[in-house]
């Protein structure tokens, strides 16, 4: 059994709550919803006659595609450090 | 109007096909698209009795989450180049 201590805490997203579990803070599972729930209303009211299965699957569409963004910026930023540090 | 190129593509995201239209590459778009579909299928391995719905907000969470923990470090990295360029 993991010694790990695990936070639980209960969101509410688009109108349905989750239970979520994880070894982050509760703020930042919030924190986290909080964000899913605005992209996810967002991405409504630019495209009304989606369902919330549709909504969810472009909103986690969208938030891979700028961590992907943003780890080809970190990946420069890796290489400039070391080039600096060599 | 804007000038900007468009792209257009069309995916699959767990057994739906989504039309994805960004300033990305199709193959950028796919990429996202299939990671998207695996971390879903990942998601529903670990939790078979959720719904679609349910499994693309969780995966969304997911990757929101991701995003945040590399924003994290990114701004870490930030600073610690402009500490040494100082």
């Amino acid at each position: 059994m993991s010694k790990e201590r695990k936070n639980r805490t209960t969101v509410d997203i688009y109108g349905q709550q989750y239970v979520i579990v994880g070894i982050e803070s509760t703020s930042h599972m919030r924190h986290v919803a909080s964000q899913v729930d605005d992209k996810m209303r967002e991405m409504s009211s630019l495209n009304p006659s989606l369902d919330t299965s549709k909504l969810a699957v472009l909103t986690a569409v969208n938030a891979v595609h700028d961590y992907l963004k943003l780890k080809e910026e970190y990946e420069l930023l890796e290489k400039e450090l070391k080039n600096l540090k060599d």
